[in-house]
């Protein structure tokens, strides 16, 4: 039974939603899509009539995928709970919810099991997070993670489509040798040929809002306050996919190689780790229009008892947003809690 | 008294040293620059004879500085020991001699104590290894360094000027639509608009030659073999400057607040870390045409006892090569075991 489908917003990650649903043939009735200003946009050589936001747009019974900006007044913040309580099941992927305790904080190969009959708002997980904790979610199970250090090197779509264009408007004047931030850049300094250590705003220890979401969701979506967690995220000069660093130290012994046995069969995982083809090692472009998240340089790291290196990258607009939240609609229409 | 001056290789780094020795007026004859071939270059509007290399390049009593590649057959290799037995003063920037018990590998501003009267001989460090070890000397002398999880932001000009041409090559191609590896990248992937997790060789345990010299170099920089590194070294699409998310484990308790009191006095560093201020956060574009080591986001690690992290920024080709081979001569000056 297809059921309603709304989506709501429709920048980079909106228009990704519209076109995943369809890729990955979600049982549900053609999108209607919503934002705060009515319009007609082109995706993919179809007219899309895009709508102003309204009760109407959340039936009972439907499913609706936010793709809005977050913060105080965000359609998120505004429309979340209320299309919830009309009984339309929201996949907010703003920051809005993921720290409510009773919003479950999704990704289905870590713990679908989060999702019940009774769920009518569930938050999608930050880009960062989401990628890191599919890769190191096996290795929890198997060995438990005390510590995790992780660095990011996430490109400029995270920031929004229009950050990615920014990037090759400052990256063209530089290489004619009109080097600068440009004037509507989201960024601290020129993003091109660069890289930013400043990914949303630091609080009074110094950590960023990024970084807290690194901390702070990890731990929810692995169900262990025990877990700590240092990052540093980063933007560097990419357009599509996130990059990260990530040393583990695990509470038992788990070599390399055994780390590699449980990524090679890890749901949503793409081992790429040949140690006789170091050079196919991944990269953010590789990962850009793919759905996986992507693992390499797997070593022992000796400095420590127990230490483990990953090197892990996923296209953030996909996996890092719209597939997850197609995702997680899939494991509702399995479990029946959706469309029965 | 002024002495004889040799620089041997006139590639990036080989310019930049003829350049610098100049600018820090270093009390030598004009250099006189040798390479595999003879011909002429131009060099901020001046014509430039090199000449090619033989015995005469290394007067006793001169120093010369050394800008070859690496490797076997290279031209440290053949001509390092020779030249300094002549009398002859040698600076070399290949790895070559960094690890020789009898050979100092030197930063002025953490071991120059290190260099003796007898000295004929000296290393110069690795790029990523001598901006890091000037930030977290000061640090260790401090509260002792326990460990080190370093992930590195390479610039393309680590590889080579030609290295960042392509990179431009490159990028102009990907912004006209035509992405892909230009064919004669030394990189494993395209580096334009991209991050490549791979710099040099990896052996048996997966750790690239790179990440090698990280651990090796960093704990004979700073005296101290039970230093544990754990480095990640990755390239990105930047022109000139390296970054580095640095995370210390320390023996004894360091707040933030003292750690940028440290540094704030460290030479060779400029610290960069307004709380008020965090888009002020240092960049390799920053960092390019400047001598100093850049050090900001200086945070308390509460993920474990006595951490801390530093984000650490500096021009490879300057204080990671070239700035810090003349910074030892002008030690070697000082101390009177040069010129004297």
């Amino acid at each position: 039974m297809s059921i309603p489908c709304t989506i709501v917003g429709f920048g980079a990650v909106g228009k990704l939603l519209y076109r995943i649903v369809n890729e990955r043939k979600l049982p549900v009735d053609t999108p209607r899509v919503f934002a705060r200003t009515a319009r007609t946009e082109s995706l993919d050589g179809q007219e899309i009539a895009v709508e102003t936001l309204s009760e109407d747009a959340f039936p009972a019974g439907g499913v609706a995928l936010f793709a809005g900006s977050e913060g105080v007044g965000s359609v998120s913040e505004v429309w979340g709970r209320k299309a919830a309580e009309r009984g339309c099941v929201v996949i907010d992927n703003s920051s809005t919810f993921r720290m409510d305790p009773d919003v479950p904080l999704v990704v289905p190969e870590v713990n679908a099991d989060a999702l019940t009959a009774d769920t009518k708002l569930i938050a999608n997980p930050n880009c960062s997070t989401t990628q890191m904790v599919v890769a190191i979610a096996p290795i929890h199970r198997a060995a438990g993670i005390e510590r995790i250090v992780v660095s990011t090197y996430q490109s400029t779509s995270g920031a929004g489509g229009y950050a990615a264009d920014i990037m090759r408007e400052e990256a063209r004047s530089a290489l004619a040798g009109e080097a600068g931030k440009h004037p509507e850049s989201p960024f601290a300094k020129q993003i091109a040929f660069n890289c930013v250590p400043l990914i949303g705003d630091p609080d009074a220890t110094g950590y960023t809002s990024e970084e807290r979401k690194m901390i702070y969701e990890t731990r929810k979506i692995l169900g262990d306050d025990s877990i700590a967690v240092a990052p540093t995220t980063v933007r560097v000069s990419v357009e599509v996919g996130h990059a990260e660093t990530v040393n583990l130290q695990l509470r038992k012994p788990l070599t390399a190689q055994q780390a590699r046995e449980l990524l090679a069969q890890a749901p949503g995982v793409m081992l790429v780790d040949d140690p006789a083809n170091p050079a196919a090692s991944p990269t953010p472009l590789d990962s850009a229009g793919r759905d996986e998240v992507f693992v390499g340089r797997v070593r022992q790291d000796t400095s420590v008892a127990n230490g483990l290196d990953l090197w892990v990258v996923a296209d953030n607009l996909r996996k890092g947003a719209a597939t997850n939240a197609v995702q997680i609609a899939e494991v509702l229409f399995e479990k029946g809690y959706l469309g029965a």
